[in-house]
């Protein structure tokens, strides 16, 4: 049986186990005050290119969603997101469970646009019972989106313009951003300057667990600490976190791992697209997405395993094939073999 | 200058007024425990033809809206509603405040079917993903509807009987449920027969403020009066919640003058109509929209107001006109002058 | 049958009703946009002395409580309050639904001092492990309190300054305040000049409900309209609350007709300790607490109502006999003869 | 230096960074429906003695209580605590965030009896006005406490009586179970059959990360996994849960070494006492608290890193030290002799 479900199927990278078992037995202060947290600190610093940013260390992306987002809104403020966006659909009501409503932008792709939230706003402004509605406080974005899809330069820089105009911080969820930054034209510099709060994914780039938040306006963290401690999102043993996150930004490991993942993502596409299966998205990332009969799906679900999307129609279904820095071409060789 | 932004712009029933004067001075106890409270809910229970059902006051419709679904549902769970409900759109995220999503599904003139939610059942069924995604716990409707159509017996049965299958309780918003009693096919008999909580719409019904929440299924109501107190939304005086229902309930007033509004309603349809404007949406209730002009909008704002719903597209507006118990045919009249 | 049970038990001040009966039929908008609510606001500055407050009114008290203090909060934060105050005891936890924890200190005769906040401030700021606790993030006092107690000019001077030394915003629940103006030091302009925000109770004061929350940092003031919305606190009919304090406000009615309760109230205090029985607070409202063995009690319920209040030991009760603007005095000689 | 500050000072036993290598490159389903979990599961029911129990993993102890108290209270009510209780003092709000209060009891030694709780419970149902307060409606202890203190045999009988006796389910904190096991007289099985839910904690005896929460009443697990995801508190490589429980209850390894925590705090207890320290609590487990005068603090700071508790007075300090499976002896015997 293949595995191509998803992107977090194998453990970590090599490197940090080696790295844990060398220092399981030293003894290290909780809770992120640690020197190894301190290092990874120093070198994401390093690779963002500024050095006045806060960094600080979750262990999940709902987590970090919506952690993130009930510290910057004020009470009666919603976040705006695809509605395709992760913290719409996939996070079991996490935003709205801290007193915030997502407030939903039909996407293109999975993206939105600087346009469509300045058509929002002006609706919203337009509204003359705005004040008995939801205030939109903050935009989200994926970086991949959930599709796969990625934010030119200049769509973020647009993006980002509207969101200032507004004064709305723009947060962008980057829980496979390593794929993104292998696959496109944005740079962690680059995403730096051009939004108030991100966060660097580690489940699905490399690490065990833990995502890196982030926050490009220091403001935005006041108190985040605590925050997190009251969220269930403050790691005891925080070195796990600095210790991984140490590794992946060593040697450019994050960009270096994820290389492997869009490599053997467009094997696929192109192998698959070349045998004649319908690709659904034009994703350039790890996440390839087609379209499949339900016999087609019946068969595949035979020899592999891969990510149910959705049922456009009764007859068929969009499924996902899946890479990640650990994936092996051999495994998609053999994929391919099956088609 | 003529009104008719609202069905909530006179203060009450003169009858109201009257018997709260004679009682100026009567000492009562608070919370609701007083005779006042016992006597309305008598009424109600007769008027709704069941003796099984719990009744409980509120003093305006979000509190009642909010209060009444957070009672309901567990952590998780969201509630589903027409993406024109109330709930959805004119709360300013109440409901999220408490914690729960609101789901919605397309509105067909601001109504939703037993299909509609079957639909959106069988879908959330057939995702692999559901586990992850916040649980439809119960439906919202409004009767009126925001855009003042009605429920049939037929649409309302064919509704219940899906939320029924479903494990859905059915909560029906009757902020002007008086106005859909005395226009519509539904009577409170039948609509207690079919649901699982709804309330009787004071504030816009010739109340001062006021809702009265009934709950056919009363283990719905479990804990409600310190649920009520826990959201702001007990009274002190509760007695002026018992006096007032208890006038509206008395030789059967709360239809009698809700039929005001439907007349007044109806006449203003009828001779907008005649007189060549666009109506929006065939209401059978005290609200009716019209589409019209930048110029005509303008015109119009300088002897009357009226309700801003929507621009849907730059030159246009949809405008409301809104009747109620108090609305004199003269002002009908002359406002009709006007066209 | 007697009735000192609680100062919440007639229905309001004549005026007041003669009021709504003349405009029963004027035509207002709704939320508070109407212009009672602007002359009412107006003599409420003019009563304070000040003319950059900000004001808004709510309903009722644990409504008023925990949006105002939602509203001040940020995610993490507390509300310092003494242990008997009446949002740590009598709210249902309304305060915590709204996801913030009510930090309570040991209060003195219903109050808390300077030094109190000065020394819990200390003390959390002491503790090494603070960032994983709650932060303090504003005070809660009650003027007059739960037990009739009020404070001095000095003891809020001094309890303000430990508060802006601390950066505590300060908030004064004044539910029964015009009972502490009538019997106090304290004015109105002193109160404006010595918080962040408080409120003039309506509800007990001779309204048939309402409060007037006086913002006297504008910047707490933000988007309060909305959160109001969303706490389920803003009532459709808004000029109800305009009428209402508008006649409290002219003519000093608020102060005259709150030195009736005064009056009768230490009536009663004197009438009864001179019968022998034992004050158990030495309270100058309109509040009045006796400590009375369950023999005694028994008797007394078949007389009067009282509140209870808690039982110190199972042999005694502590019970209060309450007064208010509408309490005759022939009443109270009645409840003296008894004794 | 020495460091006695946590019992979370080092990685994890080393067998469980030897499983993860050995499946480093393995790939699992995410979310906990892979084999590893499973596998544990089924050795935590049989260390539990009983197959009728519900087992899920989350990853640390603050987001355990809370996700665990959301998902088992209605709103509006609470859950009593002691007032050392974790939640009561070091989770930052994590319980008052889902919206429920934190009802305290005076504990003894971090303790609170079946007595407390009927105490607690007949007042407020003697309380006349009951529902306007928060509802108790669970019950929440920690073994051992926050204090390093035991419950025996009878005190968890007599209170779990009395929480049934109240239909208040009771939840036992066990993120430092391993060290109650290994130094009291309750057994697993035992405490399985007297609480309603509980968790063995990993995080604090052997593990990188994770507590096991197990309910014995399978009603309270409802819908756990989306709540669990709704909290943050779903790890996507859930296996890595599966894996260290898994090696945790294989060849009784949990209970072994959490014997050597036992072992090492006795000698310190002994080692102390004899050269004169003053015992603070009489804790039978991994933590031991000592009463220590300012001028003894600065001098152990010098040559060992402790727990600070709290402060009694200005002059001294209750200061803790903490032993954990990875404590060496040589390394007590090194503090010890620096006395």
């Amino acid at each position: 049986m293949l595995h191509f479900e998803s992107d977090y199927m194998e453990t970590c990278h090599p490197l940090i186990l080696k790295k844990l078992e060398e220092i399981n037995f030293e003894k290290n202060v909780g809770y992120g005050c640690d020197g190894y947290c301190d290092r990874a600190i120093a070198k994401i610093k390093k690779a963002c290119g500024r050095d006045d940013i806060k960094v600080q260390f979750l262990v999940g992306g709902t987590q970090t969603n919506s952690t993130v987002i009930r510290a910057v809104l004020r009470p009666a403020f919603g976040v705006i997101s695809a509605d395709t966006g992760h913290i719409a659909v996939h996070e079991a009501g996490a935003v709205e469970a801290s007193g915030h409503k997502v407030l939903t932008i039909k996407g293109h792709n999975g993206k939105i646009s600087g346009a469509d939230v300045a058509s929002y706003m002006e609706n919203f402004k337009a509204d003359s019972n705005w004040e008995h509605e939801v205030r939109p406080g903050m935009v989200y974005i994926s970086h991949p989106t959930e599709y796969g899809t990625l934010y030119t330069n200049d769509e973020l820089v647009d993006l980002y313009a509207v969101c200032r105009k507004y004064k709305l911080p723009l947060f962008v969820d980057g829980a496979r951003l390593g794929y993104g930054l292998a696959a496109g034209e944005i740079t962690l510099p680059f995403l730096t300057d051009h939004c108030d709060v991100f966060y660097i994914g580690g489940t699905k780039v490399g690490a065990m667990f833990g995502e890196a938040v982030v926050f490009t306006d220091e403001r935005l963290a006041e108190d985040f600490f605590t925050i997190k401690k009251m969220s269930g999102g403050l790691l005891a043993k925080g070195w796990l976190l600095g210790v991984q996150f140490d590794v992946l930004f060593t040697d450019d490991n994050y960009l270096k791992i994820s290389k492997n993942a869009i490599d053997t993502a467009m094997a696929i596409k192109k192998g698959l697209t070349e045998k004649g299966m319908t690709s659904y998205m034009d994703s350039p990332t790890n996440q390839q997405f087609f379209l499949v009969t339900n016999e087609e799906e019946k068969r595949i679900s035979e020899f592999t395993g891969y990510g149910f999307m959705e049922k456009p129609d009764k007859d068929h279904s969009v499924i996902r094939f899946c890479t990640s820095w650990a994936t092996r071409m051999e495994d998609v060789n053999e994929l391919l073999s099956h088609f």
